[in-house]
């Protein structure tokens, strides 16, 4: 009899459900349900910077997700039971905190607080806390350098501490009311499993390390006495953390009675620890040691894993190197663009405006297609969004080189691709600069399976090949891979992730292959890509122009004021 | 009675005349007629680097033009008689030169010539000439460095001598017909009085001197060593160029027979030297000494004049300086601008074809108007057509800086708008760097009169009142007051060009004065121009960034073989 397995994909606007045959990964039922609170499930405000969701979103999408995709089974799959179900797996965004009271309970359940955004959960891309990340970036400069050589050398305002600093800053109330504050990959499977007591939550190595600069080697999470430094609240919280962070290899718990009730899955099934959905997409994608899992969509996560025991070095510019937080027994490395989807749309949607006919991704495409590389002069730098790998440094901005009159919008659109190529290549340098050899590369994500341009572009400026993941749900196909494994082999499961990546999940047979012609001319284009790449985003040059987007940027907050 | 005078604009794509009064400059008459010939008036092929233009076209157009003009008038002004007009002027593209046989007439009009490109008229864009116009510079660059000075250090393709040699290397059967090559500035003139004959040629100094390194310092043209250098044929030539050349004070002759009767002007009433568009489009807005004209159009030129007695150093980047091309007793000073509405008309037409709601000029300029300097944290170079000067490199090319995934298009075209001024602002500065005080800026054509945002950037980016030509028609006018001065006082016309323009030019009474919040940010944004400006276009910091946009051109030479 079949073994299922059930993973939970929180995105930013939605939660998707995949439901796998643990044996060989074939998805037998999906569902996606929208948040309902907010814009697409992100709650906004006059202030671009905040992003919030609410966490009943979360709840009430769950169970939706998990009964579609069961219903879906049993109309696809005779004799199917939700009985054969054996474990769940969840992913998020994050970091994604929400604050909760001493039951675990979300702040935002209760009346006062339900329309107060300060007290949902901060998603990931909200930026309030730009000014604490700063804060929390200097003190650490100078009394825990440290912590920050494992997250790049900068401690982003997308991260834990920097918004729950924040927090305290601006709403203390909010702050005040609560005991302490969950990452909703931890919270999620803490509620499907009854284990909410903030006193004995089990906590995720993803979460922790990624974004909250926790760290075995210097106990976990950072130090009272500089947290205390950053705001006196903060070290009272510290208190309230765990002490120990675990892989995904875990269980949180088994499914509770109510929420077997709530989607008719067997009660106790255990559900794995929770991850980002990038690094549980990793996990789906066939990560392991040589392979770089890029998962590319609005912006890419480039991730590897290296063996725990051989010593690795700090590698400047990553997001975070963290044991375990993709892989049981292996450093988890996480690199990344800011910008990639998003930077096509912002021209299809805004810049270039034509149409379908001669402003749509597919008609720019096809425009772009034709062009040999080189032929339209153009250079860009993919900083829109500013560069989250190798440079670290959200003040950057994007430019565009060498337009002329006759310059048209395929050809500035082929530009911007050939812009996140070489971000893509710089990432794969560094990588390999400091001893992490890519042997192959595994893409993920839709503009990998839709856009066949865009990956051979890669291919061409990389000088490797190009390979697609075969699931088109590799964050959900991760979780689930972490509900077989938690599960265990005698339940059907695994007894652990090589032998289910191994089973479950697997490449296309489509392969992009470098055309060496094309090749040799990236190279050219690259170098130069490399020298404006250096002269505005270091100070290499004894920083000739390192200033000057950041100057733009200054000029333009002094006048909008 | 009153006297009138007749100005002949011959531009790229047409013929205009003007009618003036000659007391007062107010316009009683004005015609455009298309030239017949190829595109527009342009005779293109596979090649985008060549334009040519047919000489029947010169003549047919300017008596259809001059016809109605007097018709115009006549049905306008009681009692008008066309033998009331005193004298014409004319002002042409250029350097745009003609081969034509031993009576003057152009080989064009012969049976054998009639359809050959290279017997037609070098269009002043014409730049098939580049390899030619290299080797030029560099054997002056060796041999007669002080020609080039006097040209802002660069011989271009688009003048004289680079077309010929262009000629004689590749239709050498064109150049071997040929008895000599006509400026249309000279040919034009000629044609209307009956004076082809080349070896009796009145030729203007403002072609030869801008164009064809004309100076009465070395003796007029080249000398035929240096020519004999670049090719025997072109020492042979410089035998049939004039020893002198003369400033727009003088009549070339008067009008024939043939064209009196054409027209029905009177027969002998003077034809003035004939010089280009821009120069007489300075002197129709009444340039003189502290006045900067910038004709603004697809391109700019911003003329000046100083006294010819004064000691004037060689100013560096600035396009020619030339005595007597602009008025009599000044050097004349030209600069420019390689693109400017050009750059608006790249971006509404191709990159933003959002149509007449959002993407059309009038759209764009009312987005953009929203915005305070500064606010959209942009920053563009005005490269897109090369950079005429200061740096007097074609091998540069466009860019914009800063843009993130909020940038919308009335932001580009705003910061398109002000990379321009900026560049107005480097030519203002190099004047005044070489002790040619800029006292007033006075501005034509269709962008000055139409587009108010435009003007007050350029005001708030130079700190200077931006004042706008009366007339829209300049060059017209200017060449219809080098007629009534050639007519001279006793006819009803002018001693000098000072009266003339006292009388029949002026300003519009409103001026754009600038804003000095504005002018603070631009001043701040202007220093981050120049910072861009440098590294890319000059070897000033090692020539750290000079080589890429120049690199990305090669490249694009050798992938598009």
């Amino acid at each position: 009899m079949p073994r299922y397995a059930i993973g939970l994909d929180y995105g930013t606007n939605s939660v998707r459900s995949l439901l796998v045959n643990a044996a060989n990964g074939r998805e037998v039922g999906t569902s996606v349900w929208n948040y309902e609170h907010g814009t697409e499930g992100v709650i906004l405000s006059s202030d671009p910077n905040l992003a919030r969701q609410h966490p009943a979103d979360y709840l009430k999408g769950g169970e939706i997700v998990i009964k579609r995709a069961l219903s879906q089974a049993k109309r696809k799959i005779r004799g199917f039971s939700p009985d054969q179900v054996i474990g769940i797996g969840v992913d998020t965004t994050g970091s994604t905190p929400l604050p909760v009271d001493e039951d675990g309970q979300p702040l935002a359940f209760k009346r006062q607080f339900a329309r107060d955004p300060a007290a949902m959960a901060r998603l990931w891309k909200d930026h309030t806390g730009v000014a604490e990340a700063e804060e929390i970036t200097a003190l650490a400069e100078r009394l825990r350098p440290h912590y920050l050589a494992k997250c790049g050398g900068t401690y982003s305002s997308e991260w834990f501490f920097s918004k729950v600093l924040h927090c305290i800053r601006t709403s203390p109330k909010v702050f005040d009311a609560a005991y302490t504050w969950v990452e909703i990959a931890d919270w999620i499977p803490a509620a499907l499993t009854d284990t909410l007591d903030p006193d004995g939550l089990t906590v995720g190595v993803c979460a922790a390390g990624h974004k909250a600069m926790y760290n075995d080697a210097w106990g976990g999470y950072p130090d009272k006495r500089f947290l205390g430094r950053l705001h006196p609240k903060l070290a009272q919280l510290r208190d309230r953390l765990q002490d120990k962070a675990y892989n995904i290899e875990k269980a949180v718990g088994g499914l509770s009675k109510e929420w077997a009730k709530r989607t008719g899955l067997p009660e106790g099934i255990p559900v794995a620890v929770g991850a980002f959905d990038a690094h549980l997409g990793a996990v789906g994608a066939g990560i392991k040691p040589g392979t770089l899992v890029k998962i590319i969509g609005t912006s890419t996560c480039d991730m590897m894993v290296a063996p725990l025991g051989k010593d690795l070095p700090d590698i400047p510019g990553l997001c975070g190197i963290v044991p375990e937080s993709i892989l049981p027994r292996y450093y988890g490395l996480e690199a990344g663009q800011s910008a990639v989807g998003d930077i096509f749309n912002w021209f299809v949607n805004y810049v270039e405006p034509g149409g379908e006919r001669m402003g749509s991704h597919e008609a720019l495409t096809r425009e772009a297609a034709k062009l040999k590389p080189g032929e339209s002069g153009l250079l860009a730098l993919d900083w829109n969004n500013g560069n989250r790998t190798i440079l670290v440094d959200q003040r950057l901005t994007g430019m565009l080189l060498g337009q002329t009159l006759y310059t048209r919008p395929g050809e500035i659109y082929r530009a911007l691709i050939e812009a996140t190529a070489f971000g893509a290549l710089t990432i794969i340098n560094r990588f390999e600069e400091y001893g992490v050899k890519v042997g192959q590369v595994v893409n993920c994500g839709g503009i990998a399976e839709k856009n066949p341009l865009v990956m051979q572009i890669y291919a061409d400026v990389t000088g490797r090949p190009m390979k697609i993941s075969r699931s088109a749900q590799t964050p959900a196909l991760g979780a689930a891979m972490a509900g077989a494994v938690v599960a265990g082999r005698e339940a059907g499961g695994y007894p652990g992730f090589s032998a289910a990546q191994k089973a479950m999940s697997g490449l296309k047979a489509k392969v992009y292959t470098p055309d060496r012609k094309a090749q040799g001319v990236y190279a050219e284009l690259y170098a130069l890509y490399s020298q404006l790449h250096d002269a505005f985003g270091t100070e290499k040059w004894e920083g000739k122009l390192f200033n000057v987007m950041k100057d733009l940027l200054a000029i333009r907050g002094k006048v909008r004021k």
